[in-house]
């Protein structure tokens, strides 16, 4: 056995049983050794962003890590922007990075790069392998690492020598941090201030976003008065008809302000207190009110579905049924030009129960995200760090882990055009995703934006830096060349019928929505 | 004045004028101030690894930085991988990295990372500016850094508030360190070495290998018997008809061996020793052969033209006449299916004096590099640092400084996935670029490497890792998606007739050539 398959043994062994990858010349051992080990599925990706982008969608739905396979300094380089959302998601993931052999460090060979510094930013743990007998204990220790509540990325760094050479046996899984208990004074103080607040709020993130997670924040909004929240980028949630309501915070600063106003007692559960998500000249970065009381009742690294299960039982509320979300998908007219109001009408209306919504859509939206909120139950999944180029990518994972599902992917065009790879993945894998383009041809976030910033007016050149015209972007040509059956819709009536059928026919699909 | 339009005429001023970026909301000031800065051209890329090719193509044809303009943390991730390659060719390149307010830090917003680890594996020389104040004179030392001999990347990041702040005024440009000139007492060692070693060579790399470096050069091999080479991966070389013959060192290190087998001297202008792209097991990585003495005439920061013509004199080698190219584009049949040497055949018969050839074409183009040597005159650019993704990015750059050269771009399809934004941004600016995308359907360089390493027979699974194939990539209608026109040929008559007409016809154009 030889280190690549000692290390491919071991990640399996750990419960690693995805690879999303694209491979070079240093990782030739790790692709040879594929064939020997059955239990890791391989997946090409033909774009390192669309790689960690699949993990962090991986790890949304599945809570464990996939590893990637990254081809040095620059594989690795060009997954940083997804590994950054990644790391906001707080989803675990394993990266393996090849690298020159050790016996070839130190010639400045053209692709020698400081793999250790570029990793260290959007990594939890970077380690670099020194010997094909320590690499199958390496991956034990980055799953472990990765695994770590509330989720992390390792990166494990393989030069070629530690793949090619004599490894010794397969290392066993390790045992790693399990979210821990929050201490029972913490549940206590929470309920005291609870009890005592005039306008509490409950602001939760990670697994309570979910499940009984949510149900037992609902007895406690209900019981309380409490309103509940999320952040504005929330990496997963449960919503749509009987699921508890909760309320996303605005993007915009003074939204946020507006919206807490009064709040006095903000409880966080596995989140962090309200920040602006772009500063602006003379508007605050720090959103918790004046007044307001920040209590914290699990950081994330704490076991958040169990704090709020003890805060039931502290407060006496495990009668109360909580609010839950109604039905509500308003009928339409069918007549008129797309908008992105009418487009996610639409999607809210034919999405099939338990469908995955993956969110990019960024300006178009935002003012619409209530619409799908009472569509049938769904999962809903969030770009968190900013980094546009995440979803598309992401729903590659999703619909890895979730087969029987229905992937819908809203997506901007300024946005897709970061990793529109994706498609390609999606076409090889022929997964079950439909992917909506919400083409208004800019960056037209931008728009607002410079009027926000207090910029001077727009003239000719900033213009052109934020539009996507002169050329329009024909996205059911790009579909088309990676191999995915797509539409290019401009009325209401064909957006509808689009998505219909793409609801009635598994595997991918684009649907390029022209909107003004 | 504010602090964008002070850095943005500070740049001006120190020459630098044309801005290849994608802005988000950070950079709203910086866009806001560009229709007030005429002298600044603005080119939009829809990738940051597009805009930071573009960069380096801009600096290997006009020898002076552009700069470009990118988003957080995250905008820099996504164009590390071409920045590593503009390292790697000494491009000069200002980055103007927008971040977060000063007032902003502290408070982890979700777009925050520590920028300044992020671009230090790739930069020379990385400044946070502190204040509107300041940001023009950080400008100008940003400039300065870049322009310092070889040529450097310098990454300055602008905090939102230094843009938006009130500022006083321009900075005038600063002197920068032109390359040093070498000492007599070297030239004369090497004028010495060089008389009495019995097989010399001379490895040159930088300015030397075009204009009058390249016409002293061939004057000493004439009169010393020394073969004039350069490394596999030269960033620019003048080379055709008429132009002084330099031997390529070939790609792999076994090659490499094999040609300098008998070498007793080697002479480095420019450049340093060879060294093997990657490691294989038993192999070496350190090229210079045994016994071969190796003796540095110019570093790369030094001035390799001033010391060539230095040792011309030494030598009284300024009568002899060097060895040049002989025109030698051999006629071949127009009959049968497309290969890689029949695509490059077509390609040295036709292309236009005065091109530039882009080559990215990798597994496809090594074997049939010395076809094109023997065509008319041009400009030959390479990939510099391995890092796959870079020269359709480059030739957006060349073209930007040469608006009346053709640019001729080879890619292979795996490379070309990678950064096929550029076709977007070539369109819009109407650049006089055909792309000939060398569609073999595989990362076809990783078959031979899957070989070369040693690795196991190649399984089905390791297949599907290095194969573009299920689906196969329609590059047509991937070009025609991004606004340019396109063919694709099968046979090798409808690659010239192709190739003829774009080379007819200015603007964009690519041609999809299916190869086995």
């Amino acid at each position: 056995m030889n280190g690549a398959e000692s290390l491919l043994r071991s990640l399996t062994a750990s419960g690693v049983t995805v690879c999303f990858g694209n491979p070079g010349t240093s990782e030739m051992h790790f692709v040879s050794a594929l064939d020997s080990v059955s239990e890791m599925r391989c997946i090409l990706g033909l774009h390192e962003n669309v790689i960690t982008g699949a993990a962090d969608g991986y790890a949304r739905m599945s809570g464990k890590p996939a590893c990637t396979l990254l081809h040095l300094g620059p594989g690795l380089s060009n997954g940083l922007a997804n590994l950054h959302n990644a790391r906001r998601a707080s989803s675990p993931i394993v990266n393996i990075v090849g690298d020159h052999a050790l016996s070839h460090t130190g010639i400045d060979a053209p692709l020698a790069s400081d793999i250790v510094s570029i990793a260290r930013p959007v990594s939890n743990w970077v380690y670099t392998s020194t010997s094909a007998r320590n690499v199958g204990a390496d991956a034990a220790r980055a799953v472990q690492a990765a695994n770590a509540a509330p989720g992390n990325i390792a990166t494990l760094i393989l030069p070629a020598d530690t793949a090619w050479s004599d490894a010794d046996d397969v290392a066993n899984p390790l045992p790693f941090a399990s979210p821990v208990d929050v201490a029972q004074c913490t549940i206590e103080r929470v309920a005291v201030q609870l009890r005592h607040a005039l306008s509490p709020a409950i602001l939760l993130r990670g697994d309570v976003l979910r499940d009984e997670g949510l149900i037992h924040a609902g007895q406690i909004a209900k019981h309380t008065g409490a309103r509940l929240l999320c952040d504005t980028f929330a990496p997963r949630l449960q919503r749509g008809a009987g699921r508890v309501v909760v309320e996303r915070l605005p993007y915009f600063a003074e939204q946020v302000l507006e919206s807490l106003q009064g709040v006095d007692l903000l409880v966080l559960v596995g989140a962090k207190p309200p920040v602006s998500f772009f500063a602006y000249p003379d508007k605050p970065g720090w959103l918790t009110p004046k007044g307001c009381t920040l209590s914290v009742l699990s950081h994330p690294h704490e076991n958040g579905r169990s704090a709020l299960s003890s805060l039931v039982e502290a407060l006496g509320a495990a009668k109360d049924s909580p609010t839950v979300t109604k039905l509500n998908v308003s009928a339409f007219s069918r007549a008129g030009a797309l908008d992105a109001c009418s487009v996610i009408q639409a999607v809210a209306r034919h999405m099939p129960e338990n469908a995955i919504l993956v969110d990019e859509s960024v300006s178009s939206g935002f003012p619409h995200y209530g619409i799908t909120a009472t569509a049938v139950p769904h999962d809903y999944l969030n770009l968190t760090g900013g980094a546009i180029g995440s979803m598309m990518a992401v729903s590659i994972g999703a619909a890895v882990v979730c087969p029987d599902r229905k992937i819908i992917t809203l997506v901007g065009d300024g946005s897709a055009m970061y990793t529109l790879q994706s498609l390609w993945t999606q076409a090889r894998e022929k997964l079950d995703v439909t992917t909506v383009i919400l083409a208004n041809r800019g960056y037209k976030v931008l728009h607002n934006e410079l009027i926000r910033v207090g910029a001077a007016q727009e003239g000719i050149k900033a213009h052109s830096m934020i539009e996507l015209t002169n050329p329009n972007i024909d996205w059911v040509s790009l579909a088309h060349g990676m191999g995915v059956e797509a539409v290019r819709v401009e009325l209401h009536a064909g957006f509808e019928d689009a998505f219909l059928s793409a609801m009635r026919h598994p595997g991918p699909r684009l649907i390029e929505a022209v909107i003004s």
